[in-house]
């Protein structure tokens, strides 16, 4: 089947992740359509609002089909003006805020960047803190704080240890220290001596040999390292190792960091707090 | 006003991110409550599905108000389950679905993971390159690569350069380099030799000299370095800097890592690719 091009608008009264969020989620849904995608953020008056207009109906003229618009706009006079436009508008407050201020017996206070802004400022040291202990404990370095993490991704080289963390830290204020298992630990069915006393944190990440010889190749093409055999040797070992220490433990093959983040944080038990 | 306490379900066959990200940003327009924030992640079955009506009600019997529920479920026949429970439900698919099967004239292929799964897959090495280069090029590191990174942040020391860098390069597989402004700076208003040829992607970071001081307070307590004096005379140094060269910046003072980084892609025209 051949694709057909379509335009997609998310508009916001501020940085349009949320809008850009959920109209992600509903169109990758439908398959056999090219998505060209438009972030308009910061929509906060009425002449910027005409200028989107002429913008989606040029859109709809060049793609023959009328654009999609996700919006999280909280100006109705600002929304108002979009809808003149040769478009489908999908607004998301306006779907679901009146049938819960009717839940909750009270008006809503209609205040943009509420998701993504003011309050968030409170929690800004805990972020910062959590990405600066990332930093400072990447690859098993200074393991002796070890103690403090919240958790510590184990596995052998390019498991993604290090953008796991990184995505802990920044989306939910965890914690993540890693630890690399390496050729040297090999020979013996043991973990090394630094984990065995906060092997409660531990959570393993393993992955497909062959998609770890592609990643591993990226980075030392046709190294031994790099080699698919030597890939299968240290990732059937690592998998028997978290096996006999029972250590929890992920195949990231087919998954992003979205999901392996949100997969550790419930084996875990680790409280979520979405930052972004 | 005294807040009482309601609770809050997100809901999900995967990851819960976007049942997350719905919910958050509609509950934060709603003032006066407390809310208990429970993930549910990876609800697959209907044994699970009976499992969550318990909690549901036994939240309910304590709260004393039914619970929310955010859901983005993909099977009809576990949010049936779910609907037996004494809640309200907004199912974020179900809302919209329908509406947009009419508008592309086809069907959805009811496929959970889309949003967050395998396709981020085929993004996955430009993603994990755009972290590999932030902390690579973090603080002035190899600063001759410059003129390979999509946008430079810089500011003085605790402007919040490397969080936003890290959450350009995840959120947006952005390349992001910082450099840091220092004190050797400070006595001529002239840019750092090597920020020269690469003016034009420099984008700078500030904030107010007393949000500085607080967060340099944090790292070394009543050091000539986090001193208000000190912050205000940098801040107003930069500034300046900022202003005679023509660099575009920000003030950071109130708002998140994620609206810093929605205004820097925004001014800088570089292109949005959601990848969370």
């Amino acid at each position: 089947m051949t694709k057909h091009k379509r335009t997609v608008f998310y508009v916001s009264d501020r940085t349009g992740i949320t809008a850009e969020t959920l109209g992600h989620s509903l169109l990758t849904q439908f398959d056999g359509i090219e998505w060209e995608k438009i972030n308009v953020p910061f929509l906060d008056d009425i002449a910027k609002a005409h200028r989107l207009v002429e913008r989606i109906n040029h859109a709809a003229k060049l793609d023959g089909y009328r654009p999609l618009v996700f919006s999280t706009l909280l100006k109705p006079d600002i929304l108002e003006v979009i809808r003149q436009a040769n478009c489908r508008v999908y607004d998301f407050f306006e779907t679901f805020i009146s049938s819960i201020e009717e839940e909750l017996h009270q008006p809503f206070v209609r205040i943009a960047g509420r998701s993504h802004g003011l309050q968030y400022h409170l929690k800004y040291f805990k972020r910062i803190a959590a990405i600066n202990y990332v930093l400072a404990h990447d690859d098993g370095v200074n393991p002796k704080n070890f103690t403090e993490a919240d958790i510590i991704l184990v596995g052998v080289s390019r498991t993604g240890k290090t953008p796991t963390c990184l995505y802990l830290a920044l989306q939910y204020g965890i914690a993540a220290a890693n630890y690399p298992l390496t050729q040297d630990d090999m020979p013996k069915m043991q973990l090394p001596k630094i984990l065995e006393p906060i092997k409660d944190k531990l959570f393993g990440l393993t992955l497909s040999a062959s998609q770890l010889h592609l990643i591993r190749q990226e980075r030392r093409p046709n190294s031994q390292y790099a080699a698919l055999t030597q890939c299968q040797r240290e990732i059937q070992w690592q998998e028997s190792l978290f096996q006999l220490f029972d250590i929890p433990y992920l195949d990231t093959t087919n998954i992003s960091i979205e999901e392996i983040s949100a997969t550790i944080l419930d084996r875990r038990g680790l409280k979520r707090q979405l930052y972004g």
